[in-house]
């Protein structure tokens, strides 16, 4: 099972809005309909929004009609600007855009038609790729899996927000395939609920041992001495390693910190954003009111209220004790360290 | 408006559950639907199920016949022991009990009209000194709310959990009242959503300026700076000040710390245990997991899996700055000076 796949021409998606009461796929035939799809959140997490891009600009090319290089340079040009206004804060989706627009670049002689099968081979390349990173993050990430051990995590970083398999959520089913036994603690990540909806779903299918809890009660587990290791995906890492994940993963940083708690961030290569030096620079999307008014589509506040709906929050590096990626995990310090890891 | 009166013959009350939508009441003409009231939280909040406890003793002896004060002192420690195991974490209603039962302690001599007609006075008394108690908080607490300054309360201590005005929530009343201005950060406070749905119901009414939050963004929040300090009520404190309050306060006293932000409880000595020495030693309320499991009968995680729902959690004595009781502001050490505040 895919969360994001090309299919006959057009980019099928599982809706993610429907789980888990209806797995339900999306065919996105034109870049329209993805860019919807992104921004209700049907595709979402990180590196899905990185191949969801990849795909996009193939929807977007697929019909471009004639011959004429510059102008399909320019039509892929609106396209990618198109597609980066979808959601403005995992970096996936515009390192992703910018290295399909590097293939144009490397081939100044082809054709729009060698273009089209370059631009092709790239998206699914960047498909491929992600469903490998992701078992080398398992790989390297698990070892930070003692057996025994309880995890927290917060939002989606599973399957559903790659390709398959998924970030921290990987680390998981790596430790479950080589025999280890943990129990995991999934936070229902308020407004929309990806914990409660997606995480949970998952991991009940991979048959881990699996509790629901609503995002306040991170802290009193932590007290109680009953989570050893948090767990969380990235939107994005600056090059010190602060990182900008799910509303809420600052907040379980802090708890960690405060209850001596490892806290590890799990992500590839392609969620690094080494242009920015902290990450007071990553600019955070606010969604809107109606989903902090509301609860499963069901108005629970008074209409009038004032409402502040951060979709993302930054923590601080130094809450961080290490960031695991295909290539290693890396530990601080951050800067040197994530520059050696990516130079190489 | 009273959340919580005695009505020719009834408990009239407020149904919270029914918040923000509808205003409606509830009429208790017996202690059965006043047990059940309380359990299902259409009336809730320390101070107030206090007051409901009061109230309930007098349903329990209206109709009680004959003048045999044995059979009757055996009546009213039934009805106390069935009005105790409503709710077990806020300490006021076993404190009220308590207190009614003295009562009946103090007039060796009373007959059964003779102790009806004192009940009934103690219990009105009960509910006139938490009206009055809690303006004596809202003018301590006030002390410490500076004009500009931005505040953050989590669930609801306002006059929907006591028989009105509030404890920390009375704290702003005065404040607004003394011309301060100020803005409020409700927590929304999953799963019931008495922040979203109660606080800033209330604060509107009150013409403050409020806006909801999710409870995972609180830390975020703070980081920005933009919080002053942090105000909460409290269900039970402990004699080293340790604080029982509804679930999500700790996670706040730990985030408060961290930023440096000041940290006060509200609550009158109602709300006091001193007969336990630490916040270990307070029963904290597990309730259902569909709680969790979704809002207003609405499902949305996968039913199969587990949950773990504590309805309240600890916040050490040493992340609190100050409690804020009528008699005063009681700042570390706490033990002490708890132990001095209410010798008097």
């Amino acid at each position: 099972m895919a969360t994001i796949s090309w299919h006959k021409g057009c980019v099928k998606l599982i809706d993610q809005t429907q789980l888990p009461q209806k797995l339900e796929y999306i065919h996105c035939r034109d870049v329209k309909t993805l860019w919807q799809a992104i921004r209700r959140l049907s595709v979402r997490g990180a590196p899905a929004l990185g191949v969801a891009a990849a795909l996009g600009v193939l929807l977007g090319i697929k019909s471009f009609p004639g011959n004429d290089r510059k102008r399909f340079v320019w039509h892929v040009d609106k396209i990618s600007t198109y597609l980066a206004t979808s959601r403005p804060t995992a970096v996936n989706l515009f390192n992703v855009l910018a290295r399909m627009k590097q293939v144009i670049r490397c081939y100044p002689e082809a054709s729009v038609t060698q273009l089209k099968s370059l631009l092709r081979k790239e998206a699914l390349a960047i498909g491929k790729e992600d469903r490998r990173r992701c078992r080398q993050m398992g790989s390297w990430g698990a070892r930070l899996v003692r057996s025994g051990s309880r995890l927290m995590t917060v939002c989606n970083a599973g399957a559903l927000a790659t390709v398959d398999y998924g970030t921290a959520l990987g680390v998981m089913y790596t430790a479950k395939r080589q025999g280890k036994k943990f129990a995991v603690y999934a936070c229902e990540t308020r407004p929309l609920l990806q914990g409660a909806r997606l995480t949970t779903w998952e991991l009940l299918k991979a048959k881990i041992d699996t509790t629901l809890i609503c995002d306040n009660m991170a802290a009193t587990l932590m007290r109680q001495g009953k989570i050893d290791a948090v767990f969380t995906g990235a939107d994005r890492i600056a090059a010190n390693g602060d990182t900008a994940n799910k509303i809420g993963t600052y907040n379980l940083a802090v708890l960690a910190r405060h209850h001596q708690i490892p806290f590890y961030v799990v992500a590839p290569e392609s969620s690094f954003d080494l242009s920015i030096a902290t990450g007071q620079e990553i600019p955070i999307e606010e969604r809107n009111r109606e989903e902090v008014l509301g609860f499963g589509g069901r108005l629970t506040a008074p209409q009038q209220v004032k409402v502040y709906n951060p979709a993302f929050d930054v923590t601080d590096h130094a809450l961080i004790t290490a960031i695991v990626t295909e290539k290693g995990i890396i530990r601080p310090p951050f800067k040197r360290n994530i520059q050696k890891t990516f130079r190489d």
